[in-house]
């Protein structure tokens, strides 16, 4: 094992976790294999620089996380066997033909099922569990901004939405390689309303927009409602959209606007190659096509640093960029923004008809909240419990799932997308699971032409526990028995 | 004079302001005429059976009011002269044609110079100024609701809306002679977000929806959003949109959908008769037209009561009810109500799409300010503030207007409609006012064909003052400029 000096992370982060999460690092990138003796504590500690009993707790927590186990007299392995991961899926197929969607039925019978309150296993709407959010604090700040501003708490605000909250936006979009002035953002009523406005602004009822595939839920609901056709890109469940693909369909006149998702897209958790995410930039702005990108789970990557946006890479304006606070602050906050480049004014024209502004109070206490300083250690802090759960989901899957099982590897974010076996029909183990108080989203959810018949979505952002193990478990039994009774 | 019982209130009007508004409205409908004598203070208390000094009061407030004058020796007089209003502004004309839109530009310009804080004559903005609006009432319940129930304030809503506020709009419809299930209910951000769903659910792109004229910006900018086309149908500043005009319109086939308002239109202020309102529930029904009936302004009747919704007369449930709390309440919390009847399920489906769910936080407030019972009390004086500060406008507009001008004589809200001499042109009288710190809406702003050039719009929502009147009467002397250069 080569010596890494411990990497300093400017987190309050416990110096044995970091030691941790470096070594898991080094078992998931194949540099100590399945069933290889890691360093002795005493080797590791004079390679790290750091103290035998950071060592000695970075390994329990590795324990923990079932990735090492401690042989007596022996030393730590790296863990064998059932708890070996499954393999990635493959990359999905573009669709040739574009088409008008007709999936909004499917998408609100399964979201009204799945949102039921008391699941045993919640695994179907992608909302962070209470208890990982702030809730105290920004309802404390929600009180406070409405008493020292009383008037304006309760007027209309300004179309594009607060200058304070626009200002703390533009400065966190600077992590994202963006630098865009408060003038340049429009606050909207949570993500989706800027995604909304965004295909508003570049497109006409009838139009053609590229999206990956399986693609986000809430993509195919807004291109319905706006007349939208949708023209599904092949994905890999690493990457993200194909690029040589999209470009042959934008070669083709095809594509009117793309909607796209390059860090820790939902359902896949893909991360864009950085490469990628410039040609991507260049590729549409050679074209003249308009790129909406949504960076909802931007800020939760699975690794010390948030990538860039593509926007960061684009000279010509062209990129509309948006994201929320529903993923990782507050979903009843109703709080999203977008940076719409050159088409600002078209998107206010449409923020006007739409809803007109976005709810005072709310933006005040964000703003507030984001001034304080307190989000970033929050961020930290989430980053690493959605890490922990996606990796506690994937074990599971694989010591519980029948074998021909395939799994994401997200890079961020907290959900994870299943492959199942052919034999196994999702919307039928979907059915199954509910009626055991089990929610998942079946894959034709996320599809324009609902394919994906053997996927399924889970998500991870409720604490684990051993009723939720239990619920997984039973997921995997059920599809076991669907392939068994094949 | 004919003997009339003093009508008693439900609310705690004092007794003086009952008798000195019945004494108004005998002046107002001829009883009395400009200049005649009002009975005695002795003879009005036998009248009325109240006592001589209620009456002595009442008449006081008529002297404020600047509706009587006090003659020594003699009694009162209904005053003459230049307190005469001017006469009402004559029905509009239908458009034969209807259009796409074209307008978005100009009233956005318009709308974003009037906004300006700070303004010498803020007639521009159709907002209630912040005193007489709850503020810290809301507030404080804002901040009890959240506290109450922390993780349910930070959770998305469910896309209708939370159960207690559509329990409370339920029970207020109530009122407008609606009897609607909470389930039937879909809360919005705002009564543009309720229009755009409403349209969106019973239109698609290309589709013809009949309108007033002039007609609230609003519904311009909101129809050229979707790419709809607007007619224009012909409206009486009393009574509202003319039905035989669109029952014309209708049985040419000419008319997708009707958006309407029977209860003190922005900008006319008309308030429709209730046969009408009857006949055109019944005629729409036939033809099976979708109508979506805005009540924004249907709790700000001058009148005693509030007059009863189209929908409440719809059989076929075809009618889709609207209104907001951000005249009445609280602009900034953004919180509006659609009632789709039978296009609920379509309605949901768009806002699934359009913001996913309502910030949750100022629904609870308003859910909470609504159950505890103040709102009636606060709705009585909003009302009696309203109708005296529309009185004071068109006086002041009968006194300092060039001879021509004509007015409109709304029935509730707080907006005034100006017809000018044909001499005036609005823009530039817009212009020339703002340049003086002194807002007002063109009339062209109101119109699909940006007709009403000599036209404008006050809003009457804040405090009279002798800077307010001295800003209106500058406007007044503008406009005679205009007339005296020609």
């Amino acid at each position: 094992m080569p010596t890494v000096p411990v990497r300093q992370q400017a987190a309050k982060v416990p110096l044995y976790r970091s030691v941790a999460d470096q070594v898991e690092g080094l078992i998931e990138d194949g540099t100590l294999g399945p069933g290889s003796r890691v360093p002795s504590l005493r080797r590791l500690s004079r390679q790290m620089s750091v103290s035998v009993t950071t060592v000695m707790e970075a390994y329990r927590v590795l324990e923990d996380r079932g990735i090492l186990e401690a042989r007596p007299q022996s030393g730590h392995y790296v863990r064998l066997g059932p708890r070996c991961a499954p393999p990635e899926p493959d990359r999905t197929k573009t669709c040739e033909q574009a088409a008008a969607l007709d999936t909004a039925e499917l998408i609100e019978h399964t979201l009204e099922q799945v949102s039921q309150p008391g699941l045993a296993g919640p695994f179907g709407a992608a909302v962070p569990s209470p208890e990982f959010l702030p809730i105290r604090r920004l309802n404390t700040l929600l009180g406070r901004a409405v008493r020292r501003d009383p008037i304006a708490s309760q007027s209309y605000d300004s179309i594009a939405g607060r200058e304070e909250l626009r200002q703390e936006v533009a400065r966190r979009a600077l992590d994202a390689g963006c630098s865009i002035s408060p003038d340049e953002i429009v606050v909207t009523t949570g993500a989706l309303e800027a995604i909304s406005l965004g295909l508003r602004a570049v497109t006409k009822p009838g139009d053609t927009v590229a999206i990956e595939t399986p693609t986000y839920h809430g993509f195919l609901q807004v291109l319905e409602g706006l007349h939208l056709n949708a023209l599904e890109i092949a994905t890999c469940p690493r990457e993200g959209i194909c690029i040589p693909c999209l470009e042959k369909a934008v070669d083709q006149g095809k594509v009117d606007a793309c909607l796209v998702v390059a860090s820790f897209g939902n359902p896949l958790g893909h991360s864009m190659p950085e490469e990628q995410r410039i040609e991507l930039a260049e590729m549409l702005a050679r074209a003249k096509v308009p790129l909406i990108e949504d960076d909802t789970y931007g800020e939760l990557p699975f690794s010390d640093r948030r990538p860039r946006a593509i926007k960061s890479y684009d000279s010509e304006d062209r990129v509309l960029l948006l994201s929320s606070f529903s993923k990782t602050l507050a979903p009843g906050y109703r709080i999203g923004w977008i940076a719409p480049g050159r088409h600002r004014k078209d998107v206010l024209r449409m923020k006007l008809s739409s809803t007109l502004a976005t709810a005072t109070p709310t933006q005040m206490a964000m703003a507030e909240y984001l001034a304080c300083g307190g989000v970033d250690r929050h961020l930290r802090k989430l980053r690493r419990t959605f890490k922990d759960l996606v990796r506690k989901m994937i074990r599971a899957i694989g010591e519980y799932f029948p074998e021909g099982t395939r799994v994401t590897r997200p890079a961020g974010g907290y959900v994870v997308w299943i492959e199942l076996p052919e034999a196994v029909d999702s919307m039928r183990l979907y059915r199954e699971a509910l009626a055991e108080r089990i929610s998942l989203i079946p894959g034709p959810v996320f599809s324009a032409s609902q394919r994906y018949r053997n996927c399924v979505r889970v998500s991870c952002a409720v604490p684990w526990s051993p009723g939720i193990e239990a619920a997984i478990r039973r997921v995997g039994e059920l599809a076991a028995e669907q392939v068994g009774r094949r």
